[in-house]
């Protein structure tokens, strides 16, 4: 499927229930979370920050053209950053993984009146390391995968890359499986997690992109998700869930803000360029 | 500078101070370490096992081999892994930074009777999120920038490759800086690490290629290290520490064991060739 470059952009603004979500969180709060509406790294922040009932406010920025109080946060101008106003003076972080375990580390703390933790309990380390051997997978393996897909022009790279990012999936799946054997705690796969709506550390972490295959992906490359039903089930429970749903503007804005990377437009972003050297993710 | 094929092959049993270490740790224990002698990925659990003194049985395999017990414990045949013999069944355990977070997790269970922890106190999370910035670091620039000028055939590129791995250096020692001027603790860079010997997070994820870099770099690659009389300090205090030297071997393993990656010979791991294809590391 070969995508004609049409000169579309990224917005800067969120758009549908995301719209409402910023709002909520206009005022001052001890975190400011810098992101870009369209960015997945910064959606599983957001994700986080809406199911730990953390507070926090939005800041909006366009990480484009990386404004000097990203800057401030984040020395490469990469989003998602944290502003955190409880230090004086202020401290900053980024880099969403570490943000995520900060996050859950925060919810730990008895100030968070949220009893909600994305990591199982502190009594069950294996448990505990099986979710972050699911991160690991999807950081090192899905995600990559997505960008290879989404940003490969020759139709047989496309195909290749589809393929492997289907296999990506559906090794993450047969992870949450084994776990639910093992009767680890496990997110949103599991039955404890389909009765009770209680997000996992992996569903989190891979949310966005799953998200965004259902849309950009199925758009620019035609992507069709694993045909299981129980896939399929566990993706929809994803996607609905309230604090996923809060953090999702509407389609176009996805389509529009990824048209550069269909296309494997020069400089889109530090994590194209990274995929089209061969080098990690920034 | 070029290196010669002369078919030197990887060490499968460990020499010199490391000998002494597999053998103390030959009986049976709850935990059972699978290694390779010459991996620095196995290296940095065994430091972590020593420092925070947990019980451990010493499995010495062949991961070129892939013997039976290890694709038990580790689905793609990689090191480390661990067994964890106080279920039942056993359990298994791999990816080395899951298990450093694993093993972080065990030091805080009463069992564990040294109060050592290789991360900040679980009070003080601004800490812990910088530490796990720098492991980031470690994990996504330095350890590839290693492995592409150690595999890097032209000198171009080895220059090239040469310098991202001096970058990577100074931008960790930036990190340490960082966090000393912040006051937060930062294991053996910081000056309560200098006096107390503590070793931080950050220490034992670089500490194998940084001890390669002395070994392995300086001999097939001339490489030199940044010339800073505090980090030559540092880097002294690291790998003099008893914990580190104990899981060393002599010179000669290493530099057996990595001809294969100075030359790029065909088939070396699943690392090298992941490093050849531009993709993150398995």
């Amino acid at each position: 499927m070969s995508t004609k470059d049409t000169g579309k952009t990224h917005h800067t603004t969120a758009t549908g229930v995301a719209v409402e979500t910023v709002k909520a969180h206009a005022g001052p709060a001890d975190i400011t979370l810098f992101g870009g509406c369209f960015c997945p790294f910064v959606q599983r922040v957001w994700i986080a920050l809406e199911y730990l009932k953390i507070p926090y406010q939005v800041n909006e920025v366009d990480p484009y053209k990386k404004p000097a109080d990203l800057l401030e946060v984040s020395p490469k101008g990469l989003v998602p950053a944290l502003k955190l106003n409880n230090y004086n003076p202020p401290r900053a972080l980024n880099e969403s993984t570490v943000i995520l375990d900060y996050l859950e580390e925060l919810s730990l703390q008895k100030y968070v009146e949220a009893d909600r933790h994305l990591l199982p309990e502190l009594s069950d380390i294996y448990a505990r390391a099986q979710a972050r051997l699911q991160a690991h997978h999807i950081n090192n393996s899905l995600i990559p995968a997505f960008y290879r897909y989404l940003q490969a022009q020759e139709p047989e790279k496309q195909i290749q890359h589809g393929k492997e990012f289907q296999d990506a999936i559906e090794k993450l799946v047969g992870m949450f499986e084994d776990c639910e054997k093992k009767g680890l705690r496990g997110g949103l796969w599991s039955t404890r997690g389909e009765k009770s709506g209680e997000l996992g550390w992996a569903d989190v972490m891979a949310a966005p992109w799953l998200f965004r295959a259902t849309n950009v992906l199925a758009h620019y490359r035609g992507f069709v998700l694993p045909p299981s039903t129980k896939f399929k089930a566990y993706l929809d429970r994803l996607l609905s869930h309230p604090n996923v749903k809060s953090t999702c503007s509407t389609l176009e804005l996805y389509l529009d803000s990824y048209e550069r990377y269909a296309v494997n437009r020069p400089n889109t972003s530090q994590v194209a360029d990274a995929i089209n050297a061969g080098r990690a993710l920034p």
